[in-house]
């Protein structure tokens, strides 16, 4: 290994490659799992910008890591960084980490070199890509000791899937496995995508990790049975005050956490904390294709002719949020102040 | 129309048709909906046990004159009404209905003859099929005045399709849709059967009343953005108490209208009344197969080798209910007086 592989990509699960023999990035096809592991081949800006537009991958770091590929990618075959950087800004909304990365690669780069045959913006999107790594594992140290022993449920996907590798969420969940914490997975569905049926179960199972899945709406029975002692979830992006967008259902379970007397975690790189958006109320929430509501697959589920709503995401007010994770510690309220004085402490890209 | 044909049921869209001619009972195959209306035929009380129990008729009043037919047709048969009894109520365990009907079919029967050709308990049945439709007008009459004007989100199907034809809650949306009370309906798709995306939808559509489908995770986001301003659900056993078990989700819909301060209620016939139940506690959940949760229609949606939970119900405590409409008045907290001087007033089957 090189001194900049400090990550092993395989054994974190990443759902990002990137080969500098040939300048191709390979990303795990989100969109089939469980059924099946395809790697879709992206050669161009415009081809990573689709990939993430059509959700081929997801998850807001995973997004960012991506994204700053796309950039390097432009870089190599000599296209305009900015107008790479515009194309992928228009990909999605939400996630902030998008933006964050794609500025990162417009930042002026110390020349490398440390990598024979990788360009300067190679260099810098696999340091992006180490580093996200490095943030989940950090995350997973500071969020582990957090988590109460016996059910711990999960939204959407947070995990090594949703990330350069490792997760956010299930990256506390991994570590918290490792230590042997006593703590058992309930994995939300998470509709219309299905992240949790999908891809959640399949990565945690695929991780010796106990996971059972449930649908949406049964949360807050297993709550009250007293079947689920935490709850913890990624974001897309928190906002200077705490207030965390993320998963459409993640407002609600926050809701349903309070009235349990349940802790409630969100965990994130800081990469997410977005200092320049003061409250929830500035996000710009995605509203996506009525069809994945309607449909699954091909299978059509509700009659023709119907409205449909389909946000994206919601945002949970900082007052719901027990403790938001980070790769650099744990903010608690007032967040505004901690999450301020984390931020000044954010590394950089490693190059 | 006979004396006893004071309801069309075609026009009240009841899932259920009995022919005395031919002694077939037709039921709307609920699982095709909406993408296929198609009726099974059942000529044994063995068919019928199996369309109950495969969820062809669901919903707590249709189950019940579902299972009153099942009676009429063991009668018709000569065989014994205490063996389909045992056999009908072995098919789901958590609505009262079906109890409830089949004590009215063991009943003596007053001689009828009102109906040529119909045995006693052929007409036996027909009058509670009657009397569920009745109660459903009753309910809308006595629910439309406490919806407020805009959005009112239901869960589940508790509708023409779920009862012998009109509905409860979404009888209660029909008398104000009639009443020109300026709502519209979000309906919750409601996994895992999707009840709301592929039932409440379609009936509602077909209605001519204004339907949008959501997720069940969105609820509490549309609550935030002041887009709902009540919910309303079904029930299929509402304890002495007013403890209430309804569709998976119930419960946890409770909780966000509480937080929200929006109005939450339940609507019922008095034959859902289990008086004999003290509390929510004594209420039997089932827990219906993996594969609904895994699976829609034949498209695996989860890895293979994972847990997975089903309950089909919740209990949502008395004290998250704002009033419970029933075909004979409204009750409000406390509940226990409130519910045992309805019961009082319970009409009996017509015949």
């Amino acid at each position: 290994m090189s001194s900049i592989d400090v990550i092993d990509f395989d054994e974190m699960l990443s759902p990002i490659r990137y080969d500098h023999a040939t300048g191709v990035l390979s990303l795990l096809d989100q969109r089939l799992l469980p059924a099946e592991e395809i790697w879709i081949e992206c050669r161009t800006v415009v081809e990573v910008a689709a990939a993430i537009k059509d959700m081929v991958v997801r998850g807001a770091p995973a997004i960012g890591v991506t994204a700053a590929y796309g950039m390097a990618i432009a870089a190599r075959r000599g296209e305009s960084l900015e107008e790479a950087a515009t194309l992928l800004r228009a990909t999605r909304p939400t996630a902030v980490n998008l933006f964050w990365a794609i500025d990162m690669m417009l930042k002026p780069q110390r020349q490398g070199g440390a990598f024979p045959g990788m360009i300067p913006e190679e260099l810098r999107a696999r340091s992006i890509h180490t580093m996200d790594v490095l943030m989940c594992l950090k995350i997973g140290e500071f969020g582990a000791p957090l988590l109460p022993q016996g059910g711990v449920l999960t939204h959407c996907n947070a995990g090594a899937l949703a990330t350069g590798g490792y997760g956010t969420a299930l990256g506390v969940i991994r570590t918290a496995h490792k230590q042997k914490r006593g703590i058992h997975v309930f994995a939300d569905e998470t509709r219309p995508f299905l992240q949790g049926a999908r891809l959640t179960a399949w990565e945690l199972h695929k991780s010796g990790i106990d996971v059972t899945l449930i649908t949406d709406n049964m949360a807050a029975h297993m709550m009250q049975r007293g079947e689920i002692q935490s709850v913890i979830v990624g974001a897309d992006r928190i906002a200077a005050n705490g207030d965390t967008a993320n998963k459409i259902g993640t407002y609600g379970l926050a809701l349903l956490a309070r009235a349990h007397d349940l802790p409630f975690y969100v965990a994130a790189p800081l990469s997410t904390v977005d200092l320049a958006t003061p409250t929830g109320r500035q996000i710009p929430i995605e509203e996506r294709s009525a069809r994945e509501v309607t449909h699954v697959g091909d299978k059509q589920l509700a009659p023709d002719g119907i409205k449909v709503r389909n946000p994206a995401f919601d945002v949970t007010p900082a007052g719901l949020i027990t403790a938001i994770i980070t790769n650099v510690g744990v903010a608690r309220a007032p967040y505004e102040p901690a999450l301020a004085a984390l931020a000044r402490t954010m590394p950089g890209p490693l190059l």
